[in-house]
């Protein structure tokens, strides 16, 4: 089996697919009721789906936009300048994201390719193969974690284990296998989970719409419960590790996630269990740092975002998790046990290992 | 003026009113959208507004059930049997609560009375002002309970504060003024508040649709936000108390509140914040010993009760904050301050200070 061929199995959610002149989405606002499609035919339909919150995730927006470019670049057909041709195109795309996730990792690297490639013959098929390239990576990148993760899990406890998560960290985020969920299947399909404690996670419900569904297909059954109760969930139940995805990690280690992955990094921290932040290394910023008094984001047309906006005044979509409450990060590249700058910066220097 | 005069117009808000021959209740169901109220003829009708979750809260309950002894016994007109010929109506109206709120501390008084009043010859006028009594008494100790705790806030903190509060401890679930919303209101008369935030309070959405509507009927705006983000308020907002009201209070301390509260108490100790908690002496359970590994109630129709129910899948509605993260317990009778099993024995042996 080739490698593209095994990826493809592996991945049994679409979020996002290349048509060869189309990229299609699925709409993740109207999941888990209807399971639909977008057919993004340039640019800036792809910037309307990624403003309009039908696709979301560090992971997923960017290589969604690093397609957008490739549309884009096919629209153009041929130039003297590319990287002047596609300004606009780049501008578009960045400013359709949420401001946690700009500058984007994928819009840099497809800049770079640009930039590099401005005399090449076929420049919208060399970037396409650049589009490609980011989107397999991050699966891969995806199943590297999943194995890295199921592996910490089973190098502290023995036998099934009962854990939690929060938002949608999942094949619904990345390219198809997910970050925090794919630690989740990996171990689950090693046997070493018993039950799967999800947090609705409001105002969004990305653990009620989005994970218990995501995990469904996947023949997982989740235990669904709301945010405030997982406390008391983690007296009453023994449970051993919070894994959560992030958008965002800041060069000292601290990580931007889905709003109440704070509480749940405190709560945890109180009764003993382990918390786990998968994300891959795209999603850390070596040029990031937060001031700790300031929100990370008061990210626009959260409103929208949410099943039940009347009731869910909070702009809040995002909070900060300061390194010193997170006990590993897993990313691609390998594990930060109690992150910290230099250990992130160790991390960042090295090539991949795996 | 009269103080059941005075009474009255403390109490802006009616969630109970006895009309001669029938209980008019505040159907909360249907807040904030519409302000209905049921006219309950007969003991049955009580006992159906407290099982469909018309009327909430530990001291409401409980004085609507008194009322409900009035109307049996008023629809019995004589007996020689007292005791015999309530025994239906008790064991009804009992029956028509949370768990959590059995035994229920307001049947137990109506009961005693009907005992000792077996031989009189106006039994249901009797039974009457005993109802009158029990509600009349909960509120004089809200309005108690208001200025304690307002006194405490003013004791620690100069200035203006920023409070917390979760679920619904007001006027609603009170006769008329209100547990921890007492001192919220006593506190925000005394120019001794900032901010209230409100925790919308998953799964019923006590905080976002009754709190904010109580709050805004008294002229206090709430900031209402996802209970999840709670901690990163407290992280980026100078927070000083978080204020929450109990269903029942065990021997030792330990507190039985709406879902969240313990997670809050967690938060609030993290966050260098005070966690005080409002209740009636009425809601101190001297004969209640919770087993710190059982969830305290899994409280059926919750589904009910929550507006968003095809996404609330939790059954939890209560759970218990152990004594040793409760700062102080304001009762109408004085405050525990680090409540434990001998500071509860020694408040609840005096008779009421205030």
């Amino acid at each position: 089996m080739q490698p593209q061929q095994q990826l493809a199995m592996e991945a049994s959610i679409n979020a996002i697919e290349w048509s060869g002149n189309a990229l299609r989405l699925l709409d993740q606002r109207s999941l888990p009721d209807d399971v639909d499609y977008l057919e993004c035919m340039d640019a800036a339909a792809i910037a309307g789906a990624i403003r309009g919150q039908a696709v979301r995730g560090n992971s997923l927006i960017g290589i969604a936009a690093a397609y957008g470019v490739v549309l884009a670049a096919k629209a153009i057909g041929t130039s003297d300048n590319w990287e002047a041709a596609l300004a606009d195109a780049f501008a578009m795309l960045e400013a359709s994201m949420p401001e946690v996730m700009q500058p984007s990792w994928a819009l840099r690297m497809m800049h770079e390719r640009t930039r590099r490639l401005a005399d090449h013959v076929d420049v919208p098929g060399e970037l396409l193969s650049a589009a490609i390239s980011i989107h397999h990576s991050d699966i891969e990148a995806n199943l590297t974690m999943g194995k890295l993760g199921a592996q910490l899990i089973r190098k502290h406890q023995k036998g099934k284990q009962n854990l939690m998560t929060h938002g949608n960290a999942g094949a619904l985020t990345a390219a198809g296998y997910g970050t925090a969920l794919g630690v989740v299947r990996t171990a689950h399909a090693a046997g070493l989970v018993d039950a799967i404690y999800v947090n609705e996670t409001r105002p969004g419900l990305e653990g009620a719409r989005l994970t218990e569904w995501e995990l469904a297909q996947l023949g997982i059954a989740a235990r669904v419960g709301v945010d405030s109760a997982a406390g008391h969930l983690m007296k009453s139940v023994p449970m051993t590790w919070v894994v959560v995805g992030a958008e965002r990690i800041a060069a000292n280690g601290d990580v931007i996630s889905t709003i109440g992955t704070y509480a749940l990094a405190i709560l945890a921290m109180h009764h003993g269990l382990r918390f786990m932040v998968v994300a891959p290394s795209s999603a850390i910023d070596m040029g990031l740092e937060i001031d700790d008094d300031v929100a990370p984001d008061e990210q626009p047309g959260n409103d929208e975002r949410s099943k039940v906006s009347a009731l869910s005044p909070g702009p809040l979509t995002f909070d900060v998790t300061p390194a010193d409450l997170v006990d590993v990060i897993v990313t691609e590249k390998g594990l930060i046990e109690r992150p910290d700058a230099a250990r992130i910066a160790d991390l960042m220097s090295h090539r991949r290992l795996h």
